[in-house]
């Protein structure tokens, strides 16, 4: 077998230079291109335009950190368990960022875009056109007795403050695309629909101005996930001089019950033997 | 036991408003904080000015990528082998980021950061100073066999040329402070000590770097792996787009060679072995 | 707020003794229980008979190594970088437990576990009868152009010889239950259907054995990931005397081939591109 | 470059069969070897004797689970989090695998290895011998200011009741080598040299154990990880059933107490700061 070869745009390097992206990176990248737009840069191969970097950094910014959530507290656990590895106490964190904590970026980016892919012909060009659009939208989702996901909120019942701002900064930019539009549509007719009026929420709006960015829908996540990373180095900065970890796992370990274990039963048995309790 | 409350001053919500580090988040952070401004703000909780920032994102630019490293290929592997789940790939990638490839930021920013702690008295003024301090370093290092960290490139062995870069940025900033100082000095005077001219790698001068903008020595490791973040994001875009995962595994499960056991005898056993032989 | 109580069956500790499962560990566990039993113990909250165990422990003897293949790949590669974390080499190979690599047990358990509980009355009790089901069965998912999970290799395409051996171990413990005996009888009649033969694979097997245990259909994945845990230990260990893990590293840096950057474009602007192109 | 060949003695297949450190797996592993024994196998490709099987089968239970430690916590936590990764939620918990709560096994085992392979001459035979090899540990352990790993514990302060029962199954194995001797002695003599009387904990005799059955001290650390995946299977299994992940993320969010930000000053600006304060 022949060694295959492994083709890359990404960083490389001789013994004089080093390049990303096919471009220098000491004289044309450190110092001149911010964090975010390296971001960017890295997952498309294609540098941002400043409006697009501000509406990124704006994405990330708002799902930077939420506080004690699931996430933080694993890392700064698993910082308490293991201080010799920050490497294990950020992964171990990133871990929770799957389909129900972090998944609403990912969740709402590829909604939109599957209603906005299967329109036939054109897509609407006023407010009035994104209405009809959402209606159907929202109408069929109902009728399928599923969620349309980016609406709703545990604690912004009233509105997430995160929604309007993003649509601000991305009006402003003129990226103000199809998926925002559509999301803010759905905003306008659900109640229409559902006979009650949620708020359109951060983590949604969020994945629709990253598909609206033109970034891959399959990595929407990953996006939560780089904001995430550094609010979890926050965290963990937080642990080494105010810690709370310790605390946590007592709060649990003292307040263990002990309980009689409880046989698991599968549901396959469990039929049978109601069955054979009828017969 | 009463539950104990847990302090932090990251994220907060209400049901009308979001802060981070005491800030609106909607009003005064999203479209105005960028996001390697954020991480660092995360970090320290407090803002950094418009130098430090550049300086820091110039550090995570130097960082981000390097191309085809243990790192990139696990998160590729990873997202092969489980493509359901794009926060394990890049969570393995991660895990990578210990004490030999990601690790010099680190122990090249502890190292300077110790001995300068240890100075008896003030920190030097003038080159000359510094070269003292320098020579006095490196030759312990040396009488105790130790490596100078961030001394030494295995492919730009003429020079690193990240290193003049971040000498270049922090200077224009003011913000060449003693770790970076000490560390150009070690450049200029370990060919005496050693007896041949190394480079000074970029890793390490992102370690001083950091040291010098005060961040904190035990998470220097954190921002290498918060900029490696963004590059593996570039590489799972890349090997959905241009995969190579497939073969990497196939180069490899194609050309194992099958051997025989090799029983393990721990040493202590060995040396008894040995012993009984000359018996 | 009252603090919660978290109940557990599982481990608990005075300072006299400690149990496990309500079990005194030291006097009844240790030194009694194997590590396969103590496992499905600890899953299911009862205890395995010695049969339930033999089955179990073929299963995890069949899934804890294959070689090199990606998990495996992984953990030596992020032990390589990060030599300092056993734990993270560890953790990052099972990442790759997910649905391509290891999913097959889970998938076909959860398949035949489907099938069986839409059944509507009595299971089948004769061949005869499973093979009718099967054939209904299998008839379904190529009308609806879905594959068969467990059916197929890419290696033994004669045979895997895990199948046979796990349906006589599972014969001779008394415990050949109704996902094995469906499984048996999708390998007896897919032909008639697909028209060609395929091996039921050793993953497939795997999975109808350990539904028949009643194991929980929600871990299935869970057990083919302790069994990979020894496997990949196994790994390291070996990685640690006879290291591959640099070469296999080299061998991709090294035929890396630099391209140009391909920019990325959403399906979305593509087709208004190519529908700007048609006008 | 050509093209590596990678050795391995652990998995490998051709069309027709497979095997496993050059035994054939479905024939002679399948329905033979258990689960524990296989473990040891892959980890020393040498297979154990059945009494040996027993002591370390007895360890992976003295270690599989102790209730509401952070790493259960952690793997119930990001379970809640991403319930689309069983594989994220298991490799979570085993981050916790580190220096602070996993550790102690390995610390002991390569801290009675050190002293074992530092004697000159011949070991101890009996009890006299090894309580002056103990006591010459103790002393300079003590004159060093460190701790002797396996000593005392936070709970069971009048003994810890695996070690006993650990120091009997090996006996009864014939398996009561030098790390066990020499931990015994410790135990022995160490209120001369302390002043108080410690109990020698689970983990340090686990610890010992795994030495003296001649497995590599680089991986003590890793049998503790995988008797913990066995207890983290449990543990998700638990959580499945019973919840209480949701009440612990609740106990922490909303018992938070939002505080005003702390900025981070470094040690050596601090020393500056106060050095300022006193000129």
């Amino acid at each position: 077998m022949t060694t295959p070869e492994y083709p890359t745009a990404l960083g490389a390097s001789s013994r004089e230079s080093i390049t990303l992206l096919g471009t220098d990176l000491a004289r044309d990248v450190m110092g001149t291109v911010g964090f975010g737009e390296l971001a960017f840069w890295l997952a498309t191969q294609r540098r941002p335009t400043p409006g697009e970097t501000r509406v990124f950094e704006a994405v990330l910014a708002a799902l930077a950190d939420h506080g004690f959530t699931p996430t933080a507290i694993v890392t700064r656990l698993t910082y308490l368990s293991a201080p010799d590895s920050v490497q294990g106490a950020l992964a171990a964190g990133l871990l929770g960022g799957g389909s129900r904590f972090l998944g609403v970026t990912e969740d709402s980016g590829r909604f939109l875009d599957d209603v906005l892919t299967g329109v036939d012909g054109e897509l609407p060009t006023d407010d009035a056109g994104w209405d009809a659009l959402a209606l159907e939208t929202v109408t069929a989702q109902r009728a399928a007795r599923r969620f349309v996901p980016g609406l709703g909120h545990h604690v912004h019942k009233d509105g997430d403050p995160r929604t309007p701002r993003l649509f601000e900064i991305a009006t402003e930019e003129g990226l103000f695309g199809p998926h925002l539009s559509l999301f803010a549509a759905i905003g306008r007719v659900h109640p229409q629909v559902l006979g009650k009026t949620l708020p359109l929420n951060g983590a949604g709006v969020c994945g629709a101005a990253l598909a609206d960015l033109g970034l891959p829908l399959e990595l929407l996540r990953g996006f939560a996930l780089l904001a995430r990373t550094a609010g979890l180095i926050g965290q963990l900065a937080e642990e080494l001089r105010h810690p709370v970890a310790n605390d946590v796992f007592l709060s649990v370990d003292l307040n263990n019950r002990s309980v009689a274990p409880d046989p698991y039963v599968p549901d396959l048995r469990a039929s049978d033997l109601e069955g054979d309790s009828h017969g």
